[in-house]
């Protein structure tokens, strides 16, 4: 995406921009004193705990201006962060947003950013109190700081899973990998040659694949749904691949895990562009990343009310392994022989 | 400074630096689950409020590695955001740090860093409860967010000043200007020909001056005791220069101010190395920024009571204006007349 030049953003200076962006805001009766002080001052509900987390994404690193246009980066800034505490059974209630902005990104840029950061924060209920900007001679950064709240004995971890209980996924897993390699190849990135079946460019599920990339929807819904059941024992956003993120689970449950490999929920768009190349799906299902999907663990007498209120969500979910009581994770192909994953989700400095 | 090759940090992975990380960090009891989850889970004390803040930190912006020492670096990272919990009168808590880190900075740079960080973390009682990790390729950049709590009718903003209160700065201004500009001379950097008097190296104040503006202390203990005695109608921390921080009061509040040149607080090694210099000891003290001291207002009836409160802090307190009904701040000198500063505090994008 080209920049064109633009002097708006420094001519409104660091003050003016915050204004700009305060005027935005949508605010909520838990937040008491948002934008605008040396802090900003919240209140928790009446008997909860407080959940946060924090997210960088940087230029070139995290997302590309080639593909990332600014309404969907600002969507999918919050988005990620969101999905962190939805991972924990945790209500999102508030957000801090770093940006640091390069000299030549217009303002126009800069509004279309703020305008989906802000519909993605209002679709869930979360309020933007603060932050910092500054310019970067580096490339866009943005930093996202993300507090969410829920009772004590609804917060799920990670760290709960039991042997035995089910491994379950909710939607479906790779589309946002393979929308990586479609947007690659669209803008002549990485992939030069298209290893792809499919037009490769706009429909037959190419947008689709690409939104998922640029445009996850984090399960708040389905997670504050689970929590409230309290028949989870142990959940994870997944981001990294499922592979990865099932990984630590285990290793923070002190347990294992086998996962079956023709139970891999799969879109029909996803399938439709990976057919003819058997290896490719799997290896993207498990390890490709940035689902922003839940995974979770089940006692296995509770199916059938994971499923019936997943559906009420409208949410998809699949039983895709078994929690083993042996540490290691194993994908099982249906012969009953082990499948080698070559693709490792991603891990930052290797 | 030279950075070293070092393959160390890549060597460890992502995960292998967060449990590097995570096993420096002291806990509390307000932390019910820290660093290795989606988020942290944390308990407010029971009527408290939460305090947010969030600063983000970069290389050749904020700080440069030719002067800033890791640990002194790590320090002030979370020294900065600290003054901000302070600022407001609150309990500085807990603390999420982000670090995307350039391919060629050894692992002795980000364990001296952690190192500082976690020092200060545990002068002020705060927890690292969690953050995120990632590679730069454009250098080092930190987001540091900052929780802290405080009971809501001790919580101090900007907005509170009224006509006549007394206006009131802690310490003394303008000692990390002089340091920035001496740091600058050290390195032959910005300032090539020396303005200013004084051996210009080590001794003589210098190294004081220098330590102002690379390890900075925040006022928390002054903040909490000023907090708690309810005299205080509005506090800010001053970073961008005291002209420019009460100005942030004195628009919040709806008001105006008159500070008195000649009642700025400098200090001993402050006046010396400006000796000779009539102009340049003011400009820097109002506008330099980066002092880390409080300005606050109280009402004139107060001043005993202020005097005493920070004497058993050990904190200078120094009175330096009066906040005026109308809107605008000017500065007095002795004969009456007004005093123009010329220099301003530190704005991005302009």
């Amino acid at each position: 995406m080209p920049h064109s030049s633009s002097t708006a953003l420094f001519n409104l200076g660091e003050f003016g921009l915050i204004s700009r962006i305060a005027a935005g805001v949508r605010t909520h009766e838990s937040v008491i004193t948002g934008i605008g002080d040396d802090a900003a001052v919240t209140a928790l509900s009446a008997g909860m705990q407080l959940l946060t987390s924090t997210d960088m994404l940087l230029e070139d690193i995290h997302f590309r201006l080639a593909w990332h246009d600014p309404y969907r980066l600002g969507r999918k800034s919050l988005a990620v962060s969101i999905s962190d505490i939805a991972a924990m059974g945790g209500i999102p209630r508030w957000a801090l947003l770093s940006l640091a902005i390069p000299s030549d990104l217009p303002l126009d840029f800069v509004d279309d950013f703020m305008r989906g950061f802000l519909a993605m924060a209002s679709e869930n209920r979360v309020v933007l109190i603060g932050g910092d900007t500054c310019s970067s001679r580096a490339g866009l950064i943005i930093s996202v700081t993300i507090m969410g709240e829920q009772l004590p004995d609804r917060i799920v971890r990670r760290s709960g899973a039991l042997p035995d209980d089910d491994i379950w996924v909710t939607g479906t897993l790779g589309d946002a990998a393979l929308g990586l390699k479609l947007v690659e190849l669209e803008v002549g990135g990485v992939v030069k040659s298209p290893p792809f079946q499919g037009e490769g460019q706009g429909g037959d599920g190419v947008d689709f694949l690409i939104n998922r990339l640029l445009d996850p929807n984090p399960r708040v819904a389905a997670a504050l749904t689970l929590a409230e059941t309290k028949l989870v024992t142990a959940m994870i956003d997944v981001s990294d691949g499922v592979l990865a993120d099932y990984g630590h689970i285990a290793e923070q449950s002190g347990v294992g895990g086998c996962i079956f490999l023709e139970d891999i929920p799969l879109s029909g768009d996803f399938r439709r562009h990976t057919a003819g190349l058997p290896a490719v799906p799997y290896q993207l299902a498990l390890s490709g990343g940035e689902d922003y999907e839940l995974c979770f663990t089940s006692h296995r007498s509770n199916r059938k009310k994971i499923i019936d209120c997943m559906k009420k969500c409208g949410i998809e979910v699949t039983r895709i392994g078994i929690v083993a009581s042996l540490p290691g994770v194993t994908v099982v192909k249906p012969d009953g022989s082990k499948y080698c994953v070559q693709v490792e989700g991603f891990n930052h400095f290797t």
